[in-house]
């Protein structure tokens, strides 16, 4: 997979501004746009505290028969716990773009990410809108990916072409995790020239349960988060193999996430193996992965196994800790009951020279494995969200 | 409720003292001994990582027909991840106490706490008995108190005096919260005169339910928790109001672990008020005293009523956002699905000015109210974490 910032897939547009919404001037105005409505699907947060653009973008999906032609992303304003004038706010907007383009008010999704409980500078944001179309254009995707920033230190692009040259696949996301201030965070966008309607039909939900669902920072989910697939179903694709690139470009940007998590200094990959069943190791593997000491323990660069396998322990899900191994790096610091003390150097000078890091703990229950995502807890993450509107 | 240090229930004696478990030489060995073995109910964790102690106690309640001579307590180390000769330890340790003084084995607890995955000082253990067993004495709580601690900063004792004088309750309980690396953490000790055994049953688990179940301070559970409640039989109590007074023991037990969470500046009550029952209620309240967010932003001062409302709002529980408050101190700062700017300057105020704060959410769905409590996060509780081991 290549994975520098790349051309957009044949048939999609792109771009970014600054329309003013943030305070400090930066890009927070983007745009996709396709040649025609296209079929899109999307999955939304589940927390019951929702962002106006959510209600909206169901609403439009549903009118518009799951075809998009274009979607709109603001950043530095969530319009969340905005009541009914943040929802008029977004279809106005909407239906401007739409105006504009010359398509239809459901072929228009519209998305935000922000601080929450303050209205959109509505005026603002459409006397931006000629200028955001008109600098759309093919090579825009790094300004889109720009312009859809909050508090990201960095923006985050993955790709995928097919060996074969038949399919391509680009996305974007935001989001320093789910664990933004008064943000409404996690943003994903998966684009692609092949279909995603044919049988066996849309693959986004098997797509995120292995990718996005997969990454956590703190657990605090977001009344924002949304993950968009698009595709202009131009190109050939297995499904198999559409299914497995969509994949593996979501997990290179849920990890791109957890690397840019508020404060990190440590990407970990956390891997469970040996579970009963894949649902299971993901538990394990995401409880794990939120656990504020195993967290601190990685900033310290502590091989702390006690907190590893505690956390694992505590998961809900039945295993014999006499029968789990747990590993830092290649060395294995606990099997059979009792730690190995002679290994902990060896996994100290992991977590202390590497800026990725892998901990893994093996249930001994059957053969199911997978790979979850998260960061270190510094200092600094408490800082960046007890100063965060100060 | 007198909070003050306090005499024992007559029939009861403690003593604490140093025997060179911790490194430091701060009492690390403690006892509570009753005249004879009376009714004792103890709760453990549910994490499947489990410190020896645990197995030995289920299995002296369980011989012993559920009645109790002594307690020993050891802090420094959990005896967690310690394989068979861990249990062996215990049990050796249990021996010896019985034989000092003359009951049964099965008739002696043992409970540890501390470090995880080394071995007891079984030899230093055993010959610091004769002393431990001499200076046990009705003034004797303190020191006991005193010598279950870890991290703790301040000893952790709760007493109820019936207002009638019929009965007594006093209470013990170590922990910075759950929150404790490489520890295994929480004690609760609850002694009074009274029957815990007369019908309707022991109240233990509801107590618990209401008390410490409701304490959080990262959702970190620990390997070694144990609650337990003994009663000598000889006051009269009646049950409602002995369930009661024990609650409310057990409440300012687990305030006082809050208070006393690592790097914690202050203590927080969470209020959950219109649930349609106490365990969707309770839900809500250990969602937002988990929130990362939350607790971040109540270091910072900072009356982010999105945060809370966010962290309620995934946890799972049915409610109407629209129909939600949420409340700092006095100050209402969202209702009818919108913030009310206006509040937040007195909402910081109680953040600011008081070292127990109150936050809550209403949910508009029931009559069902709870309260938990939490500490805030500091930069603190990340470096005490992250150099614990280093």
């Amino acid at each position: 997979m290549t994975t520098s910032p790349s051309m957009l897939p044949k048939g999609f547009r792109a771009a970014g501004m600054a329309a003013g919404i943030k305070k400090n001037g930066n890009p927070d105005l983007a745009l996709l746009l396709a040649d025609h409505p296209a079929p899109a699907a999307a999955m939304f947060t589940r927390n019951q505290l929702n962002g106006a653009h959510i209600a909206l973008c169901r609403e439009h999906l549903r009118m518009g028969g799951g075809r998009v032609r274009a979607v709109l992303v603001n950043a530095g304003n969530a319009n969340c716990a905005t009541g009914a004038r943040g929802l008029d706010d977004a279809r106005r907007l909407c239906t401007s773009l739409a105006r504009l383009i010359g398509c239809d008010t459901s072929h228009v999704l519209m998305m935000s990410t922000g601080v929450i409980g303050a209205h959109l500078p509505v005026a603002r944001i459409e006397n931006a809108l000629p200028a955001l179309l008109a600098e759309c254009d093919t090579d825009g995707f790094e300004r889109f990916a720009e312009a859809i920033r909050t508090t990201d230190t960095v923006r985050k692009i993955a790709t995928h072409d097919d060996p074969q040259g038949r399919f391509r696949i680009v996305g974007a996301a935001k989001g320093s995790g789910m664990i933004h201030p008064d943000m409404a965070t996690m943003f994903g966008f998966l684009l692609t020239d092949a279909s995603i309607v044919e049988p066996p039909g849309c693959p986004l939900a098997q797509v995120v349960d292995a990718s996005f669902h997969r990454l956590s920072v703190d657990g605090d989910t977001s009344p924002n988060d949304t993950v968009l697939l698009w595709g202009l179903g131009e190109a050939t694709a297995p499904p198999d193999e559409l299914r497995q690139a969509l994949t593996a470009v979501g997990r290179e940007l849920a990890m791109r996430i957890a690397r840019d998590g508020e404060g990190a200094t440590r990407l970990v990959t956390v891997q469970v193996r040996e579970a009963r069943s894949e649902s299971e190791a993901t538990q394990v593997a995401r409880t794990i992965a939120t656990s504020p000491l195993v967290k601190t323990a990685i900033y310290g660069r502590d091989p702390n196994w006690g907190r590893i396998l505690s956390a694992a322990a505590r998961a809900g899900v039945p295993f014999s800790v006499g029968a789990a191994r747990v590993w830092i790096g290649d060395a294995v610091v606990y099997r059979n009951g009792v730690p190995d003390p002679s290994a902990e150097p060896a996994a100290h000078d992991h977590l202390a020279n590497h800026a990725e890091v892998v901990i893994g703990v093996s249930l001994g229950a059957g053969s199911a494995s997978v790979e979850a995502w998260t960061c270190d807890y510094s200092p600094a993450y408490v800082t960046i969200n007890a100063d965060y509107r100060s």
